[in-house]
């Protein structure tokens, strides 16, 4: 049911042709609740995609209508030809639906540089065809009208008493933190206001999808939505509220990783006993960037010296010579030095769990990742995506 | 030549099992001349190997008799036993060549966590054969000695009216900046002082090998060190022997570039019109850093797109809408859109250029990088290293 599990929405998926496929392409999300409420989180690459650019001043003052998202073109260096598109999409979107363009977030997803007159068209096509074919049960249809590389859809649901929430993802690939080439879209009939959702949407992405680091690379494209509806008349507590999105989101993003484009292992990196949260997660990030580590999980090789020379690149507060590395639960270096021996490591499963205890302190900090395979690098040189 | 081009050096490269293959993996280099004067960077990576914590002690007075290089273990992360190793290797040396343990560097290379009795018996067997082979000609074998996944050796002489500057290197991949998993020995029979040798070197590994990015991966064993001999009887003038030093050096980054592991394309990526050259490099660096960006090139895709994205993670000055990016000549992107079509685009050579232009300031920088490869994931991932 993904975006329209929680009363008061209704979406639609539909095919014009922007996937040489003939899959669905087009996604509209429209909020027919009390509350227009509406919350989002960018990507922080400072080269921004057109509808990121228009996204970004209709979420200001949080009230939201509707979204509309499309795959197969990315409208992202574009030009002012590219902005008037997205412009457009919102426009013909209010009009269809009797309210405010600046109401109306827009999403576009693929390749860098696409966005001509035959792009408009098939987009704005797409709107007046996915406005028509609202309805209550549209969920699905809109989660498979934003795929791109992505091998399957990525929906989750979250319910609590009396309200619910559900979302729809989609990326593969160039999954890296300050966003991904991700777009999300969840909803929610759970009442609340923009300082409300906007809060619980940053509480909950700053641990999920922004811990979420595929390959290191940032998309121009990504947004994460948060559309509340009101309709269950139910206001929750704002912390209940926090961690159902948050389960939401780390169910959401846990799908990414395991569709990551080419991925053999998905791999969780915990980091404990560092000296705070930041430290945890530069030291994660560090060894999830790293494309030696990355390569050696793929050989299914435990080869923990990549771990310390990757960890050893960052100013976190550690000894690298006090640092212990477990993997799969086998501790094979402590104290600066080898520890059990390497091939008590089974790495044959896709699950792969790296512990690193720093030993400094008691904060911690998960990162998830995946490896560098074969696939990986033909997926990204034989397409331009 | 390389090391044994200059006045004043003997060198040998001898083989005592380190490497299965029974090659050469033992070099030694004795300064013979009236100078004992010796400058060396380090990696910055905090995890570092025993060797390198051993000579960052020895550079301290800027005196060098000798050093000793092995290939076929790393002897990082090997313990307290694992520094006695290297301490004892560098006594070894001094007692042979009767001179002072304190003025020995050592330089190891190989995988991480290498470094128990059988590796010591080793090195210590080779520090004999090592010496007693050391002649002037002994350039050349000391040059393979060093090589671990090289396919080739890497020399380089620069000569200048009077005095000479030889240079071996070895590495194949890990190359980053703050060095790289790279071993570099450069000798000289210029007459220079420590404090001259030091800022020499400086000045043009800052240019060189620090602007060596194959993938981003920071070796915990790298060192750069020049030795002076001051045989020829000349003192050049300092900004001339820098810049001589820099031509070598370029030369043997050069090398290391076009034999990293895997690699099917040598990048230049120029950075022009940045504010500062800080900026530019950090720009260039986040290019070299893109894996979409180098599997693009892999797949001979002008994929211009990726290059904005990556670029747009950075904070230097630059409107990521006001940006020209041209690949082998041709400019594919300008002022935040598509310029040339991409199929005008050539990147079937090797040698590949990515010129990108700010538009900002004056300032300018260079980095070399490689693409991302099936065969680089192979290397990495079919054995350990």
């Amino acid at each position: 049911m993904s975006v329209t599990a929680a009363q008061g929405f209704e979406a639609a998926g539909v095919a014009v042709g922007l996937k040489s496929t003939g899959a669905k392409d087009v996604a509209v999300v429209v909020n027919r609740g009390p509350r227009k409420v509406g919350a989002a989180v960018f990507t922080t690459n400072r080269a921004k995609a057109n509808p990121i650019l228009w996204s970004q001043q209709v979420i200001g003052d949080g009230v939201v209508e509707a979204i509309v998202l499309n795959s197969g073109g990315a409208n992202c260096f574009t030009g002012p030809f590219g902005f008037q598109t997205t412009h457009q999409t919102a426009e013909k979107t209010a009009e269809l639906l009797g309210v405010s363009a600046g109401d109306v977030l827009v999403c576009s997803t693929g390749l860098i540089g696409t966005g001509d007159e035959v792009f408009r068209g098939k987009v704005l096509d797409g709107v007046e065809k996915g406005v028509a074919a609202l309805s209550a049960d549209g969920g699905e249809a809109a989660s498979l009208a934003i795929m791109t590389t992505d091998s399957r859809p990525k929906r989750a649901v979250v319910t609590r008493d009396g309200w619910t929430i559900g979302g729809m993802a989609k990326g593969a690939g160039m999954l890296a933190p300050g966003l991904a080439t991700m777009l999300v879209v969840i909803t929610t009939d759970a009442d609340l206001d923009a300082a409300g959702a906007d809060a619980a949407l940053r509480q909950a992405t700053r641990v999920s999808f922004d811990r979420l680091d595929s390959d290191g690379c940032m998309s121009t494209n990504d947004q994460v939505t948060l559309l509340v509806s009101g309709a269950s008349g139910i206001r929750p507590d704002g912390d209940a509220f926090a961690a159902a999105l948050t389960e939401l989101c780390l169910d959401l993003a846990a799908q990414l990783q395991g569709d990551a484009e080419g991925a053999s292992h998905d791999i969780t990196i915990e980091v404990i006993g560092a000296a705070s949260e930041d430290d945890a997660v530069t030291v994660g990030r560090s060894v999830a960037r790293n494309n030696l580590f990355k390569a050696a999980i793929f050989g299914n090789d435990p080869n923990w010296g990549r771990v310390l020379a990757a960890i050893g690149t960052t100013e976190a507060a550690f000894d690298p010579y006090d640092v212990d590395v477990s993997f799969n639960g086998v501790r094979v270096c402590t104290a600066g030095g080898p520890d059990r021996p390497r091939d008590e490591v089974d790495l044959a499963p896709r699950a792969t769990h790296i512990l690193i205890d720093l030993r400094v302190g008691d904060a911690a900090a998960t990162i998830l990742t995946n490896d560098l395979t074969h696939d990986y690098v033909h997926e990204n040189s034989a397409y331009s995506s």
